[in-house]
C-alpha cells in the first residue's frame, strides 16, 4: 500500500505496467487480480484503507480520546508504524481503547483482498483463504502460550489476556505499540514474541515481516519435499486455496527466505562491535528489518537505540529500508547492470 | 561418511540403490557419481579417511604426543567429533600439535571428492571446485578478522594467528575442540564464529553444519533471482564448477535451507523456558543442531549443558540427530506413510 499505488488510483492512465507496481507494492508475493482494470483495484484498496481508518478513528473517540489523539493512534495501527505521544506507549489508556488499537491492528494485519472479496459479496473465497486462518491461529496460541507464562505477572485474567492479546498483536503485526514493558515478561513469552517478529503480517496488509503466505508455502514445500522423497514418482503440488503455486513460486520464495535470512546475519555481523549484550543485538536487527521498533534487553520498548554508535544506527536504518520494500528494489540498485545507459534510449 | 558407507564397500554385492545410500549418507547435497561401480567408489573413500588419519597419529606422535593421545586426538578431528581428555581441550598442547590439528581439520573438513580427483590425477578439476574456494576463502577471512579483534588478548602475532586459525577451523568443521576459552573473546570474534557454526564444513566432508556448497547455491539463486527480476526474459542458469544446477536441486536446497532455519527456531522455542542467558539459549541450538559442541555464554568452551533441565537436554539431543543425519531421515520416521503396511509386501 504504498505511494504509487495511491498514484495509481488517482491518475487517469493505466497500463499493463501498473499491475507490476501494484505487485511490487503490495507486501507479500500474492496479489490476485481482483478487478479487470488496475485503477479499479488501487481505488478500492485505498477505499478499505481509509475507511477502516476512519472507522478505527470513530472507536477511539466514542473511547474518550482527543480527535488529535485517535488521529495519532489510528495512523499509527492503520500503517503499522506504531509512534504514539505517550513516553510509555498505550500504557496509560483505557482498556477500552487498548482493545479498540488490538482489533484494528488484527484486521489491518489481514490480506485487503478479503475485504475486496467480502465486499464483492464472495465470502466463501473469503473464508476459504489458508493465510487467514493460519493468521487466526498464529494469533490464538501466541496469545495463548503468551498469556499463561505472563499470568504472574498482572492482575487477573482480563488484565492477562488484554496485555498478551495487545502485544502480540502490536509484533505479529509489526506495529510496535507497547501497553507493558515486554523486555521484563518471562523469557518464553520473548521467545514467541521474537518469532512472531519474523513471520509478520499477512501478504497485502500494511505489516511487515516475512509474512505469513510466505511461511505458509515454505511449509507446504518442505511437506510436499518429504513427500516425494519417500514417493519418488509422485508429482505432488503445492496448494494455496485450492490453487497450485508455480515451482517459480516456490523457488522465488525460497531465494526470499534465503536473502531474508543472510541479510539479518550480514547486519549482526556489521553491528557485533557494539559493547551490548547478545540478545540486544540480535533482536535490534530482527526488529529493525521487520520495522517493528522496540526489541529487547537494552532496545526494549522502554529503552532506545540512542546507544548505538553512528555505523549501526546507519546499518540498522538501511536494513529497515530493506525490511519495509522487502528487499529487492534497494537491491536493484546496487547492481551495475542498472547503471548502464541504454544505448536505444 | 557414515556406517552404510563402510558396509557397502565391504559388501560384495552392489545394486542401484546402494548409490542413493551413498547420496543419503555424504554429507552435502553434491556427490558426483566419480568411479561406475559404487563399491569402488565407497572403498576409496574410506581408504582416504583412513589414510588420513593415519597420517595425522603419525605427525602427533612426531610431535611427543603418546600413541594414545595421537589416536584420540586424531580420531576426534576426522570424525569432527572433537573429544579430547584434558579438560581445558587443547590449550596445554604445544603450538606444533595445535598446528598439526588445524590443518587435519582443514582437510577433513574439504570435500573428499577433491582426495579422489587428486588421486585419479584430475588435478583441473579439483582445483576447478567453486566450493574448495569458497571454503579457503571463508577460513582466510574469519581468521583475519578473528586474528584482528583477538590481536590485544594473546601475545604476539604468532599466538594470536594459531589461536584464531585453530578456533575458526575447529568451529567450521563442526569439531568443538578448543585452545582458548572462546566465550571471553570480543563480541566480533563470536559473531564470526557463531556465522561458522552455520555454515559448516564442504559437501562430502565428515563435518556437520548446513554445508559450503549449500550456502554457494543459495548466493548464487539469489544472484539468479535478482538478475531475472531486471531482464524478465533472460534465461539464466544457477552454474556450480560449470556445470548447470538443476531446477528441482536448487528448489530442494532452498526447502532444506528452510527447514534448517525452523528446526532451529522451533528448538529454540521449546528450551526458551530456561533460566540461562538468550546468548547461551541461541548458541546452544546453534552449537548442537550443527554438531560443534560448545557454544557461548553459560555453555561456552569451559561451561557446560549440565544446568539444562532433562527435558530441554532432550530437544537438544533431537537437534543433534536431526543436524547429523541432515534432517530428512528423522523427519520419515515421523511420516504416517511409512507406518503404513505395505499390501503387496
Amino acid at each position: 500500500m504504498g505511494v504509487l499505488v495511491l498514484v495509481m488510483a488517482v491518475s487517469p492512465t493505466s497500463t499493463d505496467r501498473s499491475m507490476h507496481i501494484l505487485k511490487a507494492e503490495m507486501p507479500g508475493p500474492i496479489v490476485g487480480k481482483l478487478v479487470p482494470r488496475v485503477r479499479q483495484t488501487a481505488k478500492i484498496l485505498y477505499l478499505i484503507y481509509v475507511g477502516l481508518t476512519v472507522l478505527e478513528i470513530g472507536f477511539l473517540c466514542a473511547g474518550g480520546l482527543s480527535l488529535y489523539e485517535s488521529c495519532i493512534y489510528a495512523f499509527g495501527s492503520a500503517g503499522t508504524g506504531g509512534f504514539g505521544i505517550m513516553s510509555d506507549s498505550l500504557a496509560s489508556y483505557s482498556p477500552y481503547v487498548q482493545w479498540v488499537i488490538t482489533i484494528f491492528l488484527v484486521l489491518f494485519a489481514a490480506n485487503f483482498n478479503i475485504y475486496f472479496l467480502l465486499l464483492m459479496r464472495k465470502f466463501k473465497t473469503a473464508f476459504k483463504s489458508e493465510e487467514l486462518w493460519t493468521y487466526f491461529g498464529i494469533i490464538i496460541v501466541a496469545i495463548t502460550v503468551v498469556s499463561i507464562s505472563i499470568y504472574p505477572l498482572y492482575n487477573g485474567l482480563g488484565e492477562t489476556i488484554r496485555t498478551a492479546a495487545f502485544q502480540v498483536m502490536s509484533i505479529l503485526s509489526t506495529t510496535g505499540f507497547a501497553t507493558a514493558d515486554f523486555n521484563l515478561w518471562s523469557p518464553v513469552a520473548k521467545a514467541v514474541l521474537l518469532v512472531l517478529m519474523l513471520i509478520g503480517g499477512c501478504a497485502g496488509s500494511t505489516a511487515g515481516g516475512l509474512k505469513i503466505s510466505r511461511v505458509v508455502v515454505l511449509f507446504k514445500s518442505i511437506k510436499r519435499e518429504l513427500y516425494r522423497m519417500i514417493h519418488p514418482h509422485s508429482v505432488g503440488a503445492v496448494k494455496l486455496d485450492g490453487k497450485t503455486v508455480d515451482d517459480s513460486t516456490i523457488k522465488g520464495i525460497g531465494t526470499y527466505f534465503s536473502l531474508y535470512i543472510f541479510i539479518m546475519i550480514a547486519a549482526f555481523l556489521a553491528i557485533s562491535f557494539e559493547p551490548l549484550t547478545f540478545e540486544a543485538k540480535a533482536s535490534s536487527v530482527i526488529a529493525c528489518f521487520n520495522n517493528i521498533g522496540p526489541g529487547f534487553a537494552e532496545v526494549g520498548p522502554m529503552g532506545s537505540y540512542a546507544s548505538y554508535s553512528a555505523f549501526s544506527k546507519i546499518v540498522l536504518s538501511i536494513t529497515m529500508l530493506l525490511g519495509r520494500l522487502e528487499i529487492y528494489p534497494l537491491l536493484f540498485i546496487l547492481m551495475p547492470s542498472l547503471w548502464k545507459r541504454k544505448s536505444n534510449a
